[in-house]
């Protein structure tokens, strides 16, 4: 079992965004993507972010508003969103003064992946009904 | 964008654990892992489980004490742990009031992930300095 606490990581500022690659961790391809958490610090945004990566995020404290696709959407702690490769997306924190703290996975898309895709993603390959860990 | 609220997801019970798979969003391949919430209930413990799937959890809310390879670590909110390939592991909430809440993703090991691999995983591959969403 490897332990990586959130605390200890290594970050830098992307705007005012603090951003702790998992690179850092040194994990080669043992993670079929790329990780990171980051924080957007109270009443302020990131910056605009568009990129080939698909990217699933869970919200661990705060309230991100997503703003993608010309919408906006509360995502709250525990909860995740999904953004298509190429996907046009800015992150808000609307609270004035909690912190809104994100981890990130990030991976290139096999097929087209795209938001469209993505919205209309069918049970094609689905597992459900597979057995896996609990 | 796909929103995956957390609190309306279905769940099961495996023993005391609260289980929601995300087999029921039907994204067929488009995520390189399966993926599922789950919550320990205070003062209680999963069943002991064992798989071939390599896991990457982070604790949403509530400390995560992670048994495995005879070794108990303590695992704040917004850190995360990963098990190896096959190695058995119990998620203890010595909480007494709080719910333990944690999002997990797996997905079957490409090359030699067990734990001994993944305690000493090098640099190889790593893809450190490369960019990535931000």
């Amino acid at each position: 079992m490897r332990h990586f606490p959130s605390d200890s990581a290594e970050s830098y500022l992307i705007g005012v965004v603090d951003v702790a690659r998992w690179e850092q961790f040194q994990l080669g391809d043992t993670l079929p993507f790329q990780a990171m958490w980051y924080t957007v610090p109270p009443a302020s945004s990131s910056p605009q972010d568009c990129h080939p990566e698909v990217e699933l995020s869970v919200v661990i404290s705060g309230t991100a508003s997503v703003e993608a696709s010309g919408e906006f959407t509360d995502v709250a702690p525990g909860s995740c969103f999904l953004l298509g490769s190429e996907e046009a997306h800015v992150i808000h924190n609307r609270s004035a003064d909690q912190p809104l703290f994100i981890f990130t996975t990030y991976w290139m898309p096999r097929t087209g992946d795209g938001p469209a895709e993505l919205a209309t993603a069918s049970a094609a390959g689905s597992g459900a009904g597979e057995e896996g860990p609990s």
